[in-house]
């Protein structure tokens, strides 16, 4: 049986042991480097470079392979948690049980944490290692390219100034699954797809990647509304009720929180499916697919 | 005889209408898309892209290579300068004679704005051509290494940081001269190295350019100090007298304004001597460091 705990326990080992080693080079940059640090290091999920690991291995490649652009990855996410928490935006105190960044340290300094986070993940991601040969140039283009396109007007960002113009009105079922595409599903797609990438899969498994990555993406923010109603906010280090005081079109103010939890399990079921040709490589992303809608937190 | 003014509005109009054309993949993502054209197409000088370019022609290249590099380091000046404008930073609400980003829009919509425009200026340096061989992706590459680098904890964004946490006391010349480094100067150095880079030059050609970007870059904070004391509001489109006021350190008033003027001048004149053995190609880089210095804007 496998233990996705355990695998998980271990690749986040790997990815904070590699987080901490790519901040190095901003050791100078006092306090900055411990506004960044403080976020990053703050016990996320690391869902995202978790998935993108995954995804090389599960293709038949290296997990090491893609160790950088997880990270790389990890800090996009982070840096995009920093912006959204700001007073502008959606005004949040707190966030994994402390203090949000601009709380903890101040607006200014969260603003650019946030800006350095993000441009500290492409220095690493171009960041050219002297025994890597200009086949492998291309692969990091394409890497950076995917990563900068979820993570821009045509993905994320597109997808939170959708979140805020939607906030206090009732928005369609249909707007709120196009704007989570583009806030949640962008980067988690990237992530797929940028390990796959790198552990050279076929154009048949990045196809079926992209379908299981589509149907997750979404099935985590329907996790995320849910969790938002009726999770325990000890566990999440959040408040709850949080969407509905905003008045914020969510999938159980839309459907329902029954309706909402058989949609979620609909989706991982499609999940499960599009990855269903995948051997026993594959086993870590159908465990991390049942355990994104399953968690806690 | 070299005529600068002709020059600078010729590579203009290209940059003008490159970035009218990067900015087009971002058109459905309105009102960010306007927020972000608002500030890029403001009416900036464009230094920076016509450093790249002239630098690319300056060691043999061609300016065209360096068009698409030119247009990403205009979108990471604006983004910085969006940011840098926001309340919590130097709450400017006035910038090139029109209202900052965060006043003509809002202020969430300008944090985004910046993020989009830095993020998009990485998608499009790392937009693989077809007809793009692999030698050409390493140095794609370098470009995007050398400006992210430029733009993050060690350069740019570190030079902000330290510009706010020195307002209001007094800092040393020493102190003063390495903040503008990290602020201005890396991003301008930056500008010169990509050119260099995707014209093709030679590593004695790049040293010198190296020289010649520290001098034009610590010379052109020196003249926005100066113009802020005495330049003339109506035709810099902003205010002056703002740093006195902020009781900033600059150089004026660490050195009188007088001293400030010759250091500006034996800066340039450094700039110029360390690109002296360059040919007629590079007149429009002998031109820019002039210009640099006698600008009124």
């Amino acid at each position: 049986m496998f233990d996705l705990t355990n695998y998980i326990n271990n690749k986040n080992q790997q990815i904070n042991a590699e987080l901490e080693k790519l901040l190095l080079g901003c050791e100078k940059a006092q306090p900055l480097v411990d506004a960044m640090r403080y976020s990053l290091m703050a016990g996320g999920k690391r869902i995202r470079p978790v998935l993108c690991l995954a995804a090389a291995e599960a293709v038949g490649g290296m997990a090491e392979d893609a160790l950088t652009t997880g990270c790389a990855l990890e800090m996009v996410h982070t840096y995009s948690l920093i912006h959204d928490d700001l007073p502008a935006m959606d005004d949040d105190r707190k966030r994994r049980g402390k203090p949000t960044c601009h709380i903890a340290f101040d607006e200014a300094t969260a603003i650019l944490a946030g800006d350095a986070l993000l441009t500290v993940a492409f220095e690493v991601l171009s960041a050219m290692n002297f025994t890597e040969n200009s086949t492998q140039a291309v692969q990091r283009l394409n890497v950076i390219q995917t990563i900068a396109t979820a993570a821009g007007c045509r993905g994320m960002i597109q997808g939170q100034m959708l979140d805020i113009a939607s906030e206090g009105h009732r928005v369609s079922r249909e707007d709120l699954e196009g704007m989570h595409a583009l806030k949640t599903g962008a980067l988690i797609e990237a992530s797929l797809q940028c390990g796959a990438l790198l552990g050279r899969a076929s154009k048949s498994q990045m196809e079926m990647l992209k379908t299981y990555a589509a149907n997750i993406g979404l099935a985590f923010q329907v996790a995320d509304d849910i969790l938002n109603v009726e999770g325990n906010p000890q566990l999440m280090g959040k408040d709850v009720g949080t969407d509905a005081l905003r008045e914020k079109s969510t999938y159980p103010s839309l459907l329902g929180i029954e309706a909402s939890k058989r949609f979620a399990w609909d989706l991982i079921q499609n999940a499960l499916q599009a990855i269903e040709t995948f051997d026993k490589k594959s086993e870590p992303l159908r465990a991390i697919a049942v355990y994104i809608i399953e968690r806690k937190r």
